[in-house]
């Protein structure tokens, strides 16, 4: 047997070496490639995807799962072979159902929609992405079909980051939430305005750059495994467990993008360098889910980030580096500024109490979409129109409207509800957290960031994605996902905000 | 036909993509990697570079190939397709002789000695670095053997890079050259020194790096389709024709190595710009030889770069940019100076007249290393001994001497005598063009590099690999590689210079 986990494990790390590579022409397609190289970067991912899916979906891997069945069932289930077993497993029967050509099919033209995309953003012109947005749907619902029969045809695409899930689950606990947010963004309406103007005045973008730096290492990313660049959208993306890079964006004349924006990708970017050095090349050697991934970058980004403990230890540093612009601005004032609640255009710029129904319209949008009861065309004015009924306000233009994310020119959709449910498992970990580490408020007063970096590794990260989202979640907290911590967290952070 | 044809092209095509992504994982390793990712990289390294060897090998493409023969002979010689069988042939049949164990072993192991020896050469520490070398040393006689017999161990590496070059005709063309460079040598040491203390004196970074942008956009290097980046040893490579980039390193108290750098980078990169599109994914998409390739960089870097006419035109741009430190050295006094014949330590830095002694010293060396009769660990000993023979300078410390060069960290022996052959040709097409374009001179003394670009364009870049150099060099100028042009060039300049 061992001999045959051997084949199967070196066959594992050969596609992990081509995902890896693929990762690598991504990023640098995203961070330094030049205009030019567009068209055989299309080719280059296409073909080194198509390569790595045929690899995993040989008959070969299938023999050998077979063949590691009864071996894996003699195994403790929480070893790293019966877990990689398990995953493998079901990974293999899913990946089974997708043709090698429509993988390789697939890549080449989200390549060529993401550089339409950037195009349409920058000219502002949504008509310049419609034809490749509109194949990428056309080949989503394919995809899904592949997965047929299914209770709704958004569920294989959900699963694809969110093992196990759904629908109808997401749709059930987005019912619990709508109404509460939209009651406390009601309240919250009836109160007198928060000032945060001194977010927006000309901030050095080094300096802003820097400062975002210097809280990451705080918070334990490690730079000898890592790096950030710039990039039009964000993202985490790593090609081992010893390589993982964060990239962010800079506007000079408002503080939070780059700063919440670093903050949020080390998030992600922590847990990938927690995950242990064992799975390497492995395909456990990940987060276990896109909203496992999103608890760990919004409590980064959020729970400690526009927390007043934190701002406690770090405000004085910003004001050092920033003393023309924060000088005179108190904790306090900065504090209840950086946590302004205020209906907004961009989404990964939106305050926590609002930032949910962004994500609600873009999954309304993409389940219509699927369903065909939206058509492509239409999108930019469904898009205005949700924003007007759910946050009160209409985009100016598609580039800060609809063209605002850059997931469906990735050709990712499903993708979205994973933000929200990360919110909730975050807040139930936080929970957790702050029982297991009675001192945490006051370590974090301090600066000192170290036991909740090593909480978090011992029941999260090192774990990679040996366990199902809910089985892990379930571990720590006894539940599943729920929306009730979440809930009360906004209800008490707002109300001392807000005095409601 | 045509349908064997477009399999075997599909397939060239992935190997391409294949090797694409190899030249991307390499290019991000020595540009921007965090020094944690250094094993992982090997080991992605060593799968891709596998994998595309192994269905490069495959026995589809010899059947493939087979097939074409008779078809091949029907075609025009000089058509696209006939080449693509030619060359392919060729490349299948030298390639399907190394093992693929034997080519992923020794990615591997070249990915993990290139860190050695950047490690070792930051702490000036050969012992670290001498062990990755043995290994390479003895893999690569392994490597020579899978092609024997052979006339000489050294054949197989020399022609990797210089198809159908041998060894014996590398050392005729030396001997001829050797004792008119050391007579040139004398005549000029004899002669009052020129002055270039000017060159030895702070400049800015920045505006060293943007000059060096400013002379190879004039010399038509595309910026849409290329970029560059800072690298310990500069280089050139390429993802395809529309993505071409370049690296170079800047000293903040010398002028030369990031102007000359990225002149010299900028023609090997021109010249990969200009293969045509046509050749695109196959593997003649890429320069003839690497003396061909040298050919074209030392003909931007030394044939343009160091000559009058061109700082006619740029001496008083850089004067401009310079203007405290070069304000007060006239155009003649700047002129000999960047072209001041003195034995140094550096080949990249060496001047015209001293630069292919430190080829020869390499040459000999790596031969005696592959016949066994000099070990790794006497390798520095044997540096610094033939640099005193032949320059009569004993570096200081190994990271100028033994460990200056990056090529034996990335397994690459055989390459150092096609710098040297680069050199005699670019001379042999300077001579030819300045026939064809009688007024050359005067419009490179006014910034004008186009006809120029196109001469090259239309006689050497658009061809990549469609024919061997030898007859490339032939096509052009009516004979093989041969060393009097070049003689009679630093005897010209140089006698002109130092009045000889």
């Amino acid at each position: 047997m061992q001999e045959t986990l051997g084949r199967l494990k070196s066959i594992l790390a050969e596609v992990s070496d081509l995902d890896s590579a693929t990762a690598l022409l991504s990023w640098d397609q995203q961070t330094y490639m030049p205009p030019g190289g567009v068209i055989a970067r299309g080719n280059q991912i296409g073909t080194l995807s198509s390569l790595g899916h045929s690899k995993f979906i040989s008959e070969e891997v299938g023999k050998l799962l077979e063949d590691l069945k009864a071996y894996a069932e003699s195994l403790d289930p929480e070893s790293i072979d019966a877990c990689l077993i398990e995953v493998t497993s079901r990974d293999y029967q899913k990946q089974t159902k997708i043709p090698s050509d429509f993988v390789a099919e697939f890549s080449r033209i989200t390549v060529v929609a993401h550089g339409a995309w950037e195009e349409a953003r920058k000219n502002d012109d949504f008509s310049h992405f419609q034809p490749h947005l509109e194949k990428i749907v056309e080949m989503k619902r394919q995809y899904a079909d592949f997965f047929a029969p299914y209770d709704h045809v958004y569920d294989p695409l959900l699963d694809d980051f969110e093992p196990g899930m759904k629908t109808a689950e997401v749709q059930k606990i987005f019912t619990t939430l709508r109404p509460k947010q939209v009651e406390l963004i009601k309240a919250i309406s009836e109160k007198p305005e928060v000032d945060n103007s001194f977010l927006h005045q000309p901030f050095d973008e080094q300096k802003q750059w820097d400062f975002g730096e210097r809280v990451i290492t705080k918070y334990g990313y490690d730079w000898n495994r890592g790096r950030q660049d710039k990039a039009a959208h964000p993202f985490t993306t790593n090609f081992s467990v010893g390589d993982v890079r964060i990239t962010t964006r800079v506007d000079s004349n408002f503080l939070n993008p780059a700063l919440f924006g670093t903050l949020h990708e080390g998030g992600h970017a922590i847990y990938e360098q927690g995950v242990s050095q064992d799975l390497e090349r492995t395909p456990l050697a990940g987060g276990a889910s896109l909203a496992i991934h999103e608890s760990q970058s919004r409590m980064y980004e959020n729970l400690l980030g526009r927390s007043y403990d934190f701002w406690v230890y770090f405000y004085p540093k910003l004001q050092d580096t920033f003393s023309k612009e924060l000088g005179n601005v108190d904790l306090d004032t900065f504090y209840k500024g950086i946590n302004k609640v205020e209906p907004s255009l961009i989404r990964v710029e939106a305050d926590e109490a609002t930032y949910n129904l962004h994500v609600m319209l873009r999954l309304e949008l993409e389940i219509a979409l699927l369903e065909g009861k939206l058509q492509v065309a239409d999108l930019p004015t469904a898009w205005n129109e949700r924003m007007e009924d759910y946050l009160g306000i209409i985009p100016p233009d598609d580039a800060d409207g609809v063209l605002q994310d850059v997931h469906w020119s990735a050709g990712i959709l499903g993708y979205f509800p994973t933000y929200t449910l990360g919110n909730l498992v975050s807040n139930q970990l936080w929970e957790k957290i702050n029982k297991d580490i009675p001192g945490l408020s006051s370590q974090i007063q301090g600066g000192n960031f170290k036991e909740l970096l090593a909480w978090l590794h011992e029941n999260v990260h090192q774990h990679g994605s040996k366990f199902k989202p809910q089985v892990l979640v379930n571990r720590i907290v006894g539940s599943g996902i729920k929306p009730e911590a979440y809930l009360k967290y906004l209800d008490n952070k707002f109300g001392a905000i807000y005095e409601l």
